[in-house]
């Protein structure tokens, strides 16, 4: 029976292309068809751990040439990869970039996209190593290739958190949804471009120096980025290591613009904060007693604040929320399904 | 002045956007924009170099799905990547796909498309390490990055080839085009599926075994594949060179099925031998006295027949054809310029 993507779910088919390739006898490593970890570990050289992930921006889809000038989206391009290289602990090494190109692309436009994306490489000596420019009719689009490195057994996985470890996170997860709306609401970025939940949007900082501390550290057990959101995120750690999560309500790092984006709507911050949003910050697992010392060092390599929000518990695939009077509330941990019915991609 | 990319071209907009890069302090490596290399050169492991290249088919502008079955788009957007690695001379290892899809896209179409990459990396035990899916409304795309490995200093550049090199060539260069030709002019592939020049077009073999067996030579000084056409791939390798090239039309290895079709269509074979055509075949700089041996080298490695086609020339930009009479016909090295003035990709 023909199926749709949409009618199948991005999850399935993932699934069936999986056992399609493996059928063909082809190795499948690191996240293999897009699911697993943020970035692929290629076979290494003594010392040393390739990492490589690959992100798309559709224009429409994943931005609008109304809401971001050409350098802003250069540079959150390379963000969103960036940020899957942090996730893993690595050091960006090498990007190619694949665009799609309308006829009447300007070239000043076209400059401006290459230097934000050279601003995002130039702090960490990543360099631009190929690329490739194809003309299209329809949506332009931005294929970045990453390609970073980690020392040898240093790269961080999603798969190896312990029940009993803390949860962290750094940043203000939710800010990005959060400013997206209100560009959306505003019909533009017209006298919104300093709204701090509107730069957590068109400005992410992949946390690239604190996922480096994090892998340094020795002591983090399992790192994911979060590009869709932070329940949902955390629920893939979650099921990548058999465990469940217990947040304290308390304790997670709202930012003011987001308490007073909430209030506005009318709506509960905290709900904000856990869903759909690519803030492209990091949850980390460590043992809860090294946590402390954990948190300084990133703190001291980078410049998010970090903050303890939870632990991880054996109740596999279970995340629960609790509050301040002491009862609990169970979460739904909803991955994003970019082909799910009638999901529009907060990005 | 606002430009658009039709208006100042591809060659210039990679130069200014090349400046912007190094204004900015990031490094470019290999082909840096798109242009230099087939592959870029990555910082390598002691032994070894890696080998990268990254190249997009998007669909009504680099394929028909008309003309071109799922599993055969799938063999060809790899084959076209695996030829950049081949025209280094190296070893593929790893693949990225990220994929443009419609919602609607049919789950069998992507089984087949992912069986076809998978029937292009087996030979070569490279493993598909990553990916993306992204959700289109308009054109579909297939952005696939793959990183390949070279003995370190063996990777075959563009731009080493030396005056009086032999020109050596794999396969019929024309072929592809010629089948694209049928294609159109037949509508689709219904009943052309075996005509051996529709097969160039819709199944080009990359030359990696080729390739690397021009790389273990030690022999062969400079190397491109065909992706552009014959005379602008040549001109291409002299440009990088600076070296100029005399061509022997006797020897120009011409199909029986591009003299067929050239000669239903009142055409020139040579013509379509030297034009646009995406045929992924290996052009080979190499001394003349050793031509012979490369040759058999080369053979005994892959399945393409080699043809000794002319020399390099010390009149740097300057390709010339000889004819059998003894005269000589300059030919204008034109590089593919996909954004140039009405163009139309041959692919």
């Amino acid at each position: 029976m023909a199926q749709t993507i949409a009618q199948i779910g991005e999850f399935a088919l993932i699934e069936r292309l999986r056992q399609v390739v493996e059928q063909e006898g082809v190795g499948l490593c690191g996240p293999g068809l897009g699911i697993g970890d943020d970035a692929a570990i290629l076979g290494h050289s003594p010392g040393c751990e390739w990492l490589v992930t690959c992100d798309v921006s559709v224009e429409g889809r994943h931005y609008l040439p109304s809401c971001i000038t050409s350098r802003q989206l250069g540079r959150r391009a390379m963000a969103v990869n960036l940020s899957d290289i942090a996730a893993m602990g690595g050091q960006p090494r090498y990007a190619l970039v694949a665009l799609g190109l309308r006829d009447e692309a300007q070239t000043l436009g076209l400059e401006e996209l290459y230097r934000g994306f050279a601003l995002e490489l130039h702090p960490h000596g990543a360099a631009l190593a190929g690329g490739n420019l194809s003309r299209v009719e329809g949506a332009e689009f931005i294929a970045v290739t990453l390609i970073g490195e980690a020392e040898a057994g240093r790269a961080v996985r999603r798969a190896a958190a312990r029940v009993g470890d803390a949860i962290l996170v750094t940043g203000h997860p939710g800010q990005a949804a959060a400013g997206l709306r209100l560009l959306r609401e505003g019909g533009g970025s017209a006298g919104l471009e300093d709204h701090p939940l509107v730069r957590a949007y068109l400005a992410p900082m992949a946390r690239v120096r604190e996922g480096m501390a994090a892998s340094r550290s020795g002591q983090v057990s399992a790192m994911i980025d979060t590009s869709d959101g932070f329940l949902g995120d955390l629920g893939r750690l979650c099921a990548a290591s058999r465990v469940g999560a217990l947040l304290q309500a308390e304790r997670l790092p709202l930012s003011p613009a987001l308490r007073e984006a909430a209030h506005s709507w009318a709506e509960d911050p905290i709900e904000l904060f856990l869903g759909p949003s690519d803030d492209y910050e990091l949850i980390l697992a460590c043992e809860a007693d090294r946590a402390e010392a954990v948190m300084a060092q990133i703190r001291g390599a980078g410049q998010a604040p970090v903050a303890w929000v939870g632990r991880l518990t054996d109740q596999a695939g279970r995340i629960e929320l609790s509050l301040p009077d002491g009862t609990r509330r169970p979460l739904a941990a909803s991955g994003w399904d970019h082909f799910g019915k009638g999901g529009e991609s907060p990005w």
